[in-house]
């Protein structure tokens, strides 16, 4: 079918077939097919959808946009994590070296911060020297050694998703559940992982704002995995205030080494040990789920995790001192302190809005050519359900710019809303799809 | 709003303001919004649909990307006509002349062979000499001096529409009705045009299909039209079967001579003169329809028409003697019969094949680049409704190139039918909607 006709098929609502979709990705590719083109057929896609089996054809042109990577010759089911993305998670910088830390090959491919989010990649290069750009041949090299290597997406594989990410991100065609499923699951797929452990965020500060809607994604991604012979299961976790306290990729690689180190904040340490045990039945299915976390929990006690972070960290250049001793990193140049303006309860966080208030201090880029600030970020001294007296410290933004602080002020003034009556706090884990 | 919020917008169904179609179209012809982008918000427009007001927005916006004629120094009403195309659609070539003899101004702005229909430039063309791609000056002084110009969409009007149909053609967004009106009306109001008959088509060999559709696109039309104080009015026609019996460029010139001559078939007679007494009505809105008829009769059948037509082609650098002994011209180099292979009635003609199998033989583009033979295209000698014995001749190929006409043959076989009962004989004017 000419690539006119798979257009004006999906348009009327009809079914395409894997020759019409293999045929048109790898036109796309060769550039016989045009970027005006794709994006008419994207739309169509956003518009009327796309069954279970089209979804499965789409991740495999994808994946045959580029290299498959083969971990065979590593013993075990290789796990990865994914998480659609939130406000403050850290959760993978403490997750990876947990599971590798139990013999487990963690092939952990991350991405950079997208919108009011921040990405994994980002993070980890605030530490000195940290190199997530990875030659194919190191990364080989580092996973064997480690049990862990974590890098970004390379230019081999599934390069169609990031033409195709690139053209969705500027014509209104990001949303469409089908579209989000087989670009998540190309990638995990191509990077070689057999087993895959999903963070499905809802809420105001997720892509999803509904749990219905993440529910619905996590169905998705799980379904394709099935049909690629990936173990997949899903937790459907809350972002309707950030994780943990610490926004920005300094702040939140500090919050990692107090949660690696037993200590800092509950929700993430909870979020993260659920994750973890997953990846662990995963990789040992012969466990019990009680035995699983026990071993999770002992692997971050005992400091064994802590010490493959540093581990990992040397071997892909990064400084550990600065792990090792957090204070030597310094401090944001400007902190501006948000105080409540009135007593009560914090009945909620718009976590869309303070992530692009953090975004605003530096933390993030507005456009893809924007330098991020390391230090930049939010530290959150309340949550949802605190009490406040008028005065108290809600948060404190960190800048490296004075100019960017009364606006993310402002913002985060309308984001944290007070009230008299005690809310209801959103549970964090909120279902587990296995 | 950006242009990625004005795609959501639509995306999401909601209306567009005028100030967001503005911006949108003149952002694209500045290239600040690119043509992947245009693309997403026409299919969005397609499955989504525009209001009445949003289709006004947009034919207002494309007629700012151009210049926009002004004729008002020209005394009356300046009508010009449009056809939605189809095949053996000759009806311009008569039609303008014959009302440009009632002292009426005509401007017609005319297109070229698209897909299965003929178009007006190209016949013309095949008159040797004559030139359509007059300059602007051209144009005015061709038409002050003789009531009437011929030419082709000019650089200068409506360039938007010219830059997005191109885009529309390869992303299988055109056929959307608000999409084609604005298409249409922008460069009918651009081109200074205050009066507009329209002939919409229906049926095999139309763009659309059923009456309702076409009467759905006559009334979007007309509901521009007025919004830009232009009177217009539509008269429904059928496609089910070509109009007249000479498909081709240089053929259809011929036929539409002997029309103007008084002869020819009736059913290309009584659309010319139906839609010329429309032209006359608006011009001179005083005339009783019965008047308006006689006026036009007379002009066709007096050979006042026929006089004007060479007055124009000479105007327009023509060769009259060709119109004066059409033989001289000669005929294509093969000429192939197709014979009826049973006795019966000719009980239907898929008219959109008919008019394929011509563009096969020469008379159309499949491709832009393609080169038109003046001398190619079909003769019918029977249309629907009429006897033929086994053996009678219903049509003859005419092609320059042998080794079309083989495929050409067995096309048009197939898409004549022929029946022992007596079919109906489809109404050649259904509607008229003042």
């Amino acid at each position: 079918m000419s690539p006119y006709e798979i257009i004006s098929r999906k348009r009327d609502g009809k079914t395409l077939s894997e020759a019409d979709i293999h045929s048109f990705i790898k036109g796309f590719m060769k550039d016989e097919i045009t970027d005006y083109q794709i994006t008419a057929l994207l739309m169509a896609i956003y518009l009327r959808g796309m069954t279970p089996e089209e979804t499965i054809y789409l991740t495999r042109a994808y994946i045959e946009s580029g290299i498959h990577i083969n971990l065979d010759h590593l013993p075990g089911i290789k796990v990865d994590k994914h998480s659609t993305g939130g406000v403050g998670d850290k959760v993978s910088i403490i997750l990876a070296p947990l599971v590798a830390c139990l013999d487990i090959y963690v092939p952990m491919m991350s991405g950079r911060g997208l919108g009011h989010s921040g990405g994994t990649l980002d993070k980890l290069e605030s530490i000195p020297g940290f190199r997530t750009n990875l030659s194919l041949d190191e990364f080989h090299k580092v996973l064997e050694e480690h049990h862990l290597a974590l890098i970004g997406q390379t230019a081999e594989l599934v390069p169609a998703d990031k033409r195709i990410y690139a053209l969705r991100d500027v014509t209104a065609t990001v949303d469409c559940i089908p579209l989000i499923c087989a670009s998540i699951m190309s990638k995990k797929i191509a990077e070689g992982a057999n087993g895959l452990v999903l963070d499905v965020k809802y809420g105001s500060g997720a892509f999803m704002k509904s749990v219905e809607d993440a529910e619905k994604l996590a169905r998705g991604l799980i379904e394709i995995g099935s049909a690629f012979g990936q173990k997949v299961v899903a937790s459907i976790t809350s972002m309707e205030q950030p994780l943990g306290n610490k926004i920005g990729n300094w702040l939140e690689i500090e919050e990692s080494i107090d949660c690696l180190h037993g200590k800092g904040p509950k929700d993430l340490r909870d979020v993260t040990l659920n994750l973890a045990m997953h990846m662990l039945l995963i990789a040992r299915p012969e466990l019990k789920r009680s035995e699983a976390e026990s071993i999770c929990i002992d692997a971050l006690d005992s400091g064994k995790a802590y010490q493959k972070l540093l581990e990992i960290t040397q071997a892909q250049d990064g400084d550990i001192s600065y792990l090792q001793n957090p204070e030597s990193y310094g401090k944001a140049a400007h902190i501006l302190p948000l105080n409540a303006e009135q007593d009560g309860f914090i009945i909620s966080m718009n976590t869309y809005d303070i992530g692009m208030a953090s975004v605003g201090v530096g933390a993030g880029r507005l456009v893809a050519s924007d330098v991020i600030d390391p230090k930049a970020g939010i530290i959150l001294h309340k949550k949802i359900g605190d009490v406040v007296k008028k005065g108290d410290l809600i948060l404190e933004i960190h800048s490296e710019r004075e100019d960017t602080l009364a606006k993310a002020l402002e913002r985060l003034q309308q984001a944290i809303s007070i009230s008299n009556e005690m809310p209801e706090i959103p549970p964090l884990l909120l279902k587990e799809i296995l």
